[in-house]
């Protein structure tokens, strides 16, 4: 589907995974605490019952690595039948803190690619996940200065980016937005009637992904890397 | 010290033990660990380890129920030299959970209070703590209606009110803040050009207490309930 960017006066970017390496240390810390676990269960098993509880527990802990170390010691618990020893439990408390305090990792291009477009462009972050987590990284990341606004949502869904938009007085006719996850940076805007580029990272996780049929028909642009986006602009 | 009112046009809420109860909460909390906790160590001494802990763990985890069952699960692993069993590992994950999914409890005169004060002025909360927490808490509460704006901060230094009022536009010499705590609702926005009521709950965290030196000349109101605002508006 053609598409054209001359009404657009705001980009949005998400920041996990769009800006720098997030879902990788995630994906670590599954192997770690597959590791640790090996001793009740197969890798594959303890993949599948992780992602279980996550998702049981999203309602209560949303995103983020604190309610993800809580759900990986609800895994060790349940896994062992009560049986885990401190040893492990203390070792997934350093990997949460381990993951927490990791150093900013920035994806090929993402200076380039901002610094360009900050010149014609107002820009923003809109991201997914824990309020002082998301700071921090941004802060560490020092794209601090490309960015008019800052906004951690709790939910990436149509109902949070409209209020989002209408909250900065920003017609979604003139916003695109740039993101890895087709379900929480694409689709919702697109749907609201403003502008998305998917810029895929390799590994998703599960809970993000969509299937063909929820993104047939809409008009959105897909590129390679984040320094493709300069072609456009 | 006198104060007045009359260039007032924006009043900001602070929420947790200024809408509703919520340190009662922790404290409750606790008293349940250091029950589950008794066969190691006084009352006294957890209490006071898991403090130590708490702070200690602040930078990393920030506030909110998530980061403070991480802190209760290290203080059991510490306390109990590497022993405690799991079954006290999954009770102080369930008192999370219980902890986050506590209904509200509105405090005294909260709803008189905002309906009063939101035909004459622009109200917007200023909380602490876990993003989907306390718009979970808000949504819950039947509040919304009366706020312009919800900010969650992970701090409230300074600093943190300057950017806010920067962001939405507001005179420091126009905004009020009540809430209860000296040291995150009233300090630094006497510091800043605005103005502050304090409204103490009878619980205050260790952590968010203040010397009589730091507030010492500082022209702030203290009330002893929340309705006696009305009083002067």
């Amino acid at each position: 589907m053609e598409v054209d960017y001359k009404n657009i006066q705001v980009i949005g970017f998400d920041a996990d995974d769009t800006l720098w390496v997030n879902e990788t240390y995630f994906r670590e810390a599954e192997a770690e605490v597959g590791l640790l676990l090996s001793h009740f269960e197969t890798p594959n098993k303890i993949d599948q019952e992780l992602f279980k509880i996550e998702i049981k527990n999203l309602p209560t802990y949303g995103y983020g690595v604190k309610g993800f170390v809580l759900s990986m010691i609800e895994l060790a618990l349940d896994l062992s039948n009560g049986t885990v020893s401190n040893t492990i439990i203390e070792k997934i408390l350093e990997l949460g803190k381990a993951m927490i305090n990791k150093p900013i990792e920035l994806l090929d291009g993402v200076e380039e690619v901002l610094k360009g477009l900050s010149k014609d462009y107002k820009l923003i972050v809109a991201t997914k996940g824990d309020l002082l987590d998301q700071e921090r990284k941004l802060e560490k990341s020092g794209l601090l200065k490309y960015f008019h606004h800052i906004e951690v949502l709790s939910e990436k869904k149509e109902e949070n980016y409209k209020q989002l938009l209408k909250r900065l007085d920003i017609e979604p006719e003139s916003f695109l937005m740039v993101g890895n996850s087709l379900k929480s940076d694409i689709l919702p805007l697109v749907k609201i009637g403003a502008q998305a580029i998917h810029v895929p990272f390799h590994t998703t996780w599960q809970h993000e992904r969509v299937t063909q049929k929820e993104t047939h028909g809409l008009a959105y642009k897909t590129v390679s890397s984040l320094t493709e986006i300069l072609n456009y602009f």
